[in-house]
């Protein structure tokens, strides 16, 4: 019984401000990705069971929520839709249901929640809201180009003055190892272990890469390459190899787009490897002082649409990891949307009601006191916890002069103002504090 | 396989001009509520399930989506979720697990979906928006009056010009049966019929009414008083009961507030019954010309949040069919989001791309041509499909002046406009059309 009065675990009830906070956000997010000519996609929330199915790592899919048949076959136990894990997924979906009827490249924005039954924790939710944008169907690094820039633009509108687009090439990676005869098979685990620079000593690295297989001369030289502080030396590497090449040529046609951006907004990173397996192409990954972790990430995953059961098409995007960057910021963000006006009710119910629809059809937040007290100050009370800016007070003597009695609950300054020109005064007076 | 690329029954992607328009009408309605006072709300997606068991009929408990235990409990087949069924009982749940920290009253707004595994059909989704509004904690008739003037003036929001509240009131219904002498027990089945004579002939109505053992004389004089063409005669027979003199007073009360309101926007219908059981006061349905059924509806429901397992408070709400009206709509408001600019690309990629920059920043909407060809007509064509208003061409002739081609996709005239100043111009030309 008390349970049944509780949220369930892992979610949240989000009340005036933080609703109003992150709709603003999210709004801002939405206009700067309509300014780059992305459109907005809304999917379902649940899909088909068989829609996932082995198209997420099996860590992945314990996290699923499945819901369970209905009606009669509700008795089986069998699950047969679940809630989005992600929005990929169900992009993909949608270019298998719709694909000749969507433009050609097919540019989209998503901003909405899904749902992880991961642990809940500290700042970790199982509904949380996503964001992101990618184009499918081109393969110009334009494509690119314009996902890091509507990314780059989206922080910027959340306010983030102070970050850094790490860049690399999935093929420079994949071309460091050819350069260094490292066997593409050994590949996967050979990157995932220069990953680790960001967080363990290089000469644990190097170790870890020995026990690969990498014979240690060649370990050291590579974790010396990608932690060179000037790059010329990964860069020469790179140029041995076609693969290098073509990847070193994908970062700088990225670093010399973002010459515009302010200085040092964008740098190559050789052993920034993101974690998913499934990019090809360039990626990216943007850091933030005072925030944990990446902010936003994103790269090309040319293979991805046809492996998840769409066709086969070149395919680029980003997200930004908005929850996340909402957390930090909440703390600096507090306030109250208090009412414009609290209208006091002393008598002359109808006047009241008039009142406020002429003040609330001139967009001022107007409430009405609802409570059963006739006294004043009981009333008065009500208005201070509405953080109301003004209250209007209509008693028996105001009402024998045809006017209101208006407290500025800043100054304590009261006035009198005709009945009639309430609306338009206080509408003046909104305006031009 | 096929299957798997379909989005699950009963459910739809929404696209661009789609998410545009409902998100402009969701807008427009927080709006309204915002400027009443109204605070938004927003719950999990789902509750536990326990918190819906004993709330909701049983041909409502069958509609619920549950969702399946996790992790080694998945086994079982049991559910200890369920997705929100609607917003009334998270409403309720928010203000037993809030209570003391919430407003007094507590008026709240919510835009939001539920999921009812309804059988699909023509506009009848298993995801679908609910957009409710409710104060908690008032008995006051002017927080019904606020309920009703919102609803009022969200509809007109929504473009909506000619509607009408149908008024009653639950007490002057059951001060109706009591003048007549029908026993309470019988009320709620008498009152039933009495709610058909929308579709039945009175003659139906009254035999039914007999059937269910009213005595013929005092079912034809009950069908009479409530269809009777002006509401004398009922208000006549309400003014010998002290429950039906409550009522009527209410039905009076919102009438004289709403006198502002245009002609016949609001009307007592003494057979409006509303089919729920839970309303204990007045209640209201909105209809309106070439919308089927009521398009919005309310009342207020004293016992509920004590039934629904919150404390004992007094509550009233309203609830706008949104989804009903905004499909209705549909065929009229048609209209394609086109790029602002497209910038076609022959060559100096970079320039283009700064370009680009340049006039999202200032709020275009510009898209850069992503494809393959380097052919102009293909490029054309693009832009075309687009519903590009201008199209930018940078060929290697403008190049060597420093200068762009403009093109008025409209009239297809032609401008050249040096590349420094083309953001600048475009942003200028948008303003002014």
């Amino acid at each position: 019984m008390a349970k049944a009065a509780e949220a369930p675990s892992g979610t949240r009830d989000l009340f005036a401000d933080e609703v109003r906070r992150r709709k603003a956000a999210f709004d801002r997010l939405a206009q700067v990705f309509e300014h780059y000519g992305f459109d907005p996609l809304e999917t379902p929330a649940f899909e088909r069971l068989e829609t996932f199915a082995g198209k997420l790592g099996d860590e992945a899919a314990a996290l699923i929520f499945k819901i369970l048949k209905r009606g009669v076959h509700e008795a089986s136990g069998e699950a047969d839709l679940a809630l989005r894990y992600d929005h990929t997924v169900p992009f993909v979906r949608v270019i298998g249901t719709h694909g000749g009827k969507l433009p050609t490249p097919y540019k989209r924005y998503t901003i909405g929640p899904v749902w992880r039954a991961d642990r809940p924790a500290r700042g970790r939710f199982r509904e949380f809201v996503q964001c992101d944008i990618d184009t499918a169907g081109a393969s110009s690094i334009l494509a690119d180009a314009e996902i890091l820039f509507a990314i780059n633009e989206g922080l910027e509108a959340l306010g983030i003055e102070d970050f850094q687009f790490q860049l690399n090439s999935r093929q420079a990676l994949y071309g460091l190892l050819e350069a260094y005869e490292i066997p593409a098979d050994h590949g996967g685990r050979v990157l995932g272990t220069l990953d680790k620079l960001d967080k363990a000593s290089p000469d644990a690295v190097a170790a870890e890469l020995a026990d690969r297989g990498v014979s240690s001369a060649i370990a050291e030289s590579l974790v010396a390459d990608v932690l060179a502080a000037d790059t010329d030396r990964v860069r020469a590497r790179l140029d041995t190899t076609e693969q290098g090449k073509a990847g070193i040529a994908q970062v700088d046609d990225l670093l010399r787009m973002a010459d515009d951006l302010p200085a040092g907004r964008a740098r190559f990173n050789p052993r920034m490897v993101r974690g998913l397996d499934y990019y090809t192409g360039a990626i990216f990954e943007v850091e933030a002082p005072g925030y944990p972790g990446s902010i936003a990430s994103g790269g090309r995953y040319d293979g991805l649409v046809a492996q998840l059961g769409g066709p086969d098409m070149p395919a680029c995007g980003g997200s930004i990891g908005v929850e996340r960057i909402l957390a930090i910021q909440e703390s600096g963000h507090q306030q109250h949307r208090g009412l414009d006006v609290a209208l006091t009710v002393l008598g002359a119910q109808d006047e009241i009601m008039r009142l406020a629809s002429q003040l609330r059809r001139r967009g001022l937040r107007t409430g009405i006191y609802l409570g059963s007290s006739g006294k004043l100050a009981k009333q008065l009370k009500w208005a201070n916890e509405q953080h109301a800016r003004w209250v209007v007070l209509y008693g028996p003597q105001e009402q024998s002069e045809g006017e209101v009695t208006v407290r500025d609950m800043e100054s304590g300054e009261q006035i009198r103002i005709a009945i009639g020109e309430v609306a338009e005064q206080m509408s003046r007076r909104i305006e031009q504090p």
